[in-house]
């Protein structure tokens, strides 16, 4: 190993009959090199001249290859000074080796949880039962006539709907760009990756990214806890208190204060998934200002971050802070984004943002899975983003949701008072009840259950025992709602 | 352990208050006590009455359950001498224990041929490449007019695209069923599962079904070995070799005669994978007779097997022998379907034939992994099958194939003479050409790329070196085609 101002050993020539640019090719060769820990932090790469000479290219090439590698924050160069490896965030988690399934989804001990979860996925697809807690959006809800439109356009848009590129469409990947770049994230199509829903997303990233050992920051409840992606690839979930603002970031980093010392793997060891924008399940609308102070303690201590936008776009009366990937400009962040939320889950349709050398890998093995997305789903949503659909369609839902929070917030008021707090949510569709009476959640769910309610109880979502329910108001219809909601009171009174 | 005819111990009593019918209930109890050991092969069930007696059950629910248990070849009863133990195929193979995704996608030691593969896979996705051996339908074969009137009907079809259940869209399956009838193939729509095209059944297998180390049969040459699938999960790859009626099954038997001796265990963790009807890559038909030679063997050596039937409705001339699926009265076989060949690979829809069991635990592994396939994709399905325009759409695929085919031979007559040797394919994409002169082809595929044409060398999918080329005749245009079996041919005459 090279220690810091060490003359770095050149074994390695560029093949340029390759189809693939020279450029490129330095790249990915520096990248592995540090991968691969040959060329460690703190070491000084030679100067680009004597690089150029090294690789045989002009140095103008060797230019372009530092510039996308400082780009990811894996090199950094000081005037003066030369050039530096600094990294140790994806591109450095990224191995380069076949991604290893280790024991993926063979969870090793079934959290309490879990069977409530799998009776609550269960049940959902049973008729007769009314949904007080699901993610999802009432089929009244369902833009019929949009999609008609868009349907009907569909035929004069593809060629065929024969295999698409590991990245998938590249229509979609631009509008994607596009869409992007309003909310201020400047990503290129080439550093966006289309995924079957944003689960495959997590399971690209557990498989790819992490080894086994690997922590698992996030928020405590979280919707991350309700789902075996990380830990059935034996990552350890560790859950991070929240305030009003959003995640006490400043807990990772007394839980790791002892870790820290020993050595700087800890840390390339671990992550921090959030949902800073109308956080699942609670419905928590991250600060601007705790925003930029989690940026800052991540960057600090080369955290990377998987930022979860599932909801960003469901906001009820104003915009929300701009999102974590805004202040991103090393490649710290991959951004998880769907159209599950916003429109139909039924479409399986998610995107990846993050460096293009993470993205590329990602889609590889993409590839070894399933072959893509379908290209049906993904033409349906370039032609709606594009054709403009989604943002007039977005402001009548951004509406109708409002109606049904504040009918949801009127019921409550009703017949909840004095037997649980709430916030007003500012987006989305979940109100966090926090019962003030002191019974058994697990108990509650079933009793709803024999009511033919089937509702979400808050010990699912959190790592410790908790005593709210998500309730949504998304999903089930106005009389429904009602009746639920005063039947949920009425149990609770039972119980009491 | 039990011996045959010692008395099986019941520890268990059904839950009436289970939303789970009691009779299913029985089924799944006595298939776990089968998995786990508990009951072994040969051991003979109590008496009905006994059994009701037991559960606390009326006799017919006891009928009902052992009647669906022998219709999966797990019990079987005889009449005076009451109800055995007998199986070891799927619902044995089949644990109920968590996935094991063991060392998936970690394939221990690639294959010289892999880089092959991955760079046909990359350059089909460049412009300006002629593809000679792309297994897919051109895009001028793509049925735009249909496919226009099937999205202009969906809007009416579906009243959300919401989430489906773990099996896939209930009016695709009650479509598929209605279709496999007609085949000849009996299966209740909860015996159909949707997956996101075969490779994502082939994964699930690998992963749900079989224990590293465990034998997959296949055909040599064989497409499966162009794949990572099974043997990244641990499976090891044998090839049998064929004739001109199929594969010949007999060298099965005496590849594994030392070991059926050992242990039934050997035979229980092995499986044969085949494409009966115009296989891939050599375009065999299995004639009739070896049709039911082979389905006999794996009967008696209680073989399980998995027919791929991707190409079956792509005949030419005249039907070809029904599937094997048709002969199977035990859930021996698992049949695969799927739309990537005859209309659309982009929709990523296949479909999956088995026992009930194996399709919920499949199912329920599929929900962990992308939350199913598209439902845009699974109702455009839904309604190509139910409106008829898929049959006649058959029709003239198949009569506009047969005049590419024609043309293809014709070329290959021209240019091909004493260089190759070829059969008339009866179906499908694919002439196999088997070269008649001495010739590395990984160095054929090579100059050939020089010319920007692109060919799949016989290597990538045999066991052994073989000199063949796998013609398709399905993607590329006609003068492109013309032009690149004349180019081929030039270049066979050089490195002669």
């Amino acid at each position: 190993m090279l220690k810091e101002g060490q003359k770095l050993a050149i074994d390695w020539l560029p093949d340029k009959n390759s189809k693939e640019p020279v450029y490129k090719q330095i790249v990915n060769y520096i990248n592995r090199k540090i991968s691969s820990g040959d060329w460690t932090i703190g070491s000084k790469l030679p100067s680009q001249r004597f690089l150029a000479e090294c690789f045989s290219v002009n140095r103008s090439t060797v230019v372009r290859a530092l510039e996308e590698l400082c780009s990811y924050g894996i090199l950094e160069g000081t005037t003066g000074k030369g050039t530096m490896v600094t990294s140790n965030t994806w591109s450095v988690l990224m191995s380069n080796a076949p991604p290893d399934w280790g024991d993926y989804l063979r969870a090793g001990t079934f959290q309490e949880n879990v069977p409530t979860v799998q009776m609550i996925n269960k049940l959902e697809f049973e008729k007769d039962i009314v949904r007080l807690g699901t993610g999802e959006l009432s089929p009244d809800l369902f833009p019929a006539e949009m999609m008609r439109e868009v349907l009907q356009k569909l035929p004069d848009r593809f060629p065929s709907l024969n295999y698409l590129g590991p990245l998938g469409l590249p229509e979609l990947r631009r509008a994607l760009s596009l869409r992007l770049k309003k909310q201020g994230i400047d990503a290129d199509p080439s550093c966006i990756l289309i995924t079957s829903g944003s689960l495959q997303a997590l399971q690209l990233i557990s498989v790819c990214m992490l080894k086994p050992g690997s922590v698992v920051y996030t928020e405590s409840p979280s919707y991350l806890k309700s789902l075996q992606v990380f830990p059935s690839a034996g990552m350890k979930l560790t859950g991070i208190p929240m305030d009003r603002d959003g995640i006490q970031y400043w807990d990772i980093g007394n839980q790791t204060e002892n870790s820290r010392n020993e050595a700087a793997v800890d840390m390339e060891d671990a992550l921090l998934y959030t949902i800073p924008t109308f956080h699942n399940p609670t419905g928590t609308l991250m600060s601007e200002t705790r925003r930029k102070e989690l940026f800052r303690f991540c960057s600090n201590h080369r955290l990377p971050i998987i930022e979860d936008d599932a909801y960003g776009e469901l906001w009820l009366e104003e915009e929300p802070p701009k999102p974590l990937k805004t202040m991103d400009h090393h490649g710290m962040i991959l951004y998880l984004g769907t159209i599950s939320k916003t429109l139909a889950p039924g479409l399986r349709i998610g995107w990846l943002v993050g460096p293009e050398s993470v993205v590329e890998r990602l889609g590889d093995v993409k590839m070894q899975i399933d072959y893509g997305a379908s290209s049906l789903s993904q033409w349906a949503l370039a032609e709606l983003f594009s054709s403009g659909l989604y943002d007039k369609y977005l402001i009548d839902l951004r509406h109708k949701l409002k109606l049904r929070r504040d009918f949801a917030l009127s019921l409550l008021e009703k017949h909840f008072r004095g037997l649980a707090q709430w916030d007003v949510p500012k987006g989305s569709f979940y109100i966090w009840l926090k019962l003030l009476v002191d019974i058994p959640t697990d108990q509650l769910f079933q009793r709803m259950l024999k009511e033919q309610i089937l509702i979400n109880p808050g010990n699912i979502y959190d790592f410790q025992k908790n005593k709210s329910i998500r309730l949504s108001y998304s999903y089930a219809e106005e009389v429904s709602l009602e009746n639920g909601i005063e039947k949920m009171a009425d149990v609770i009174r039972k119980m009491r």
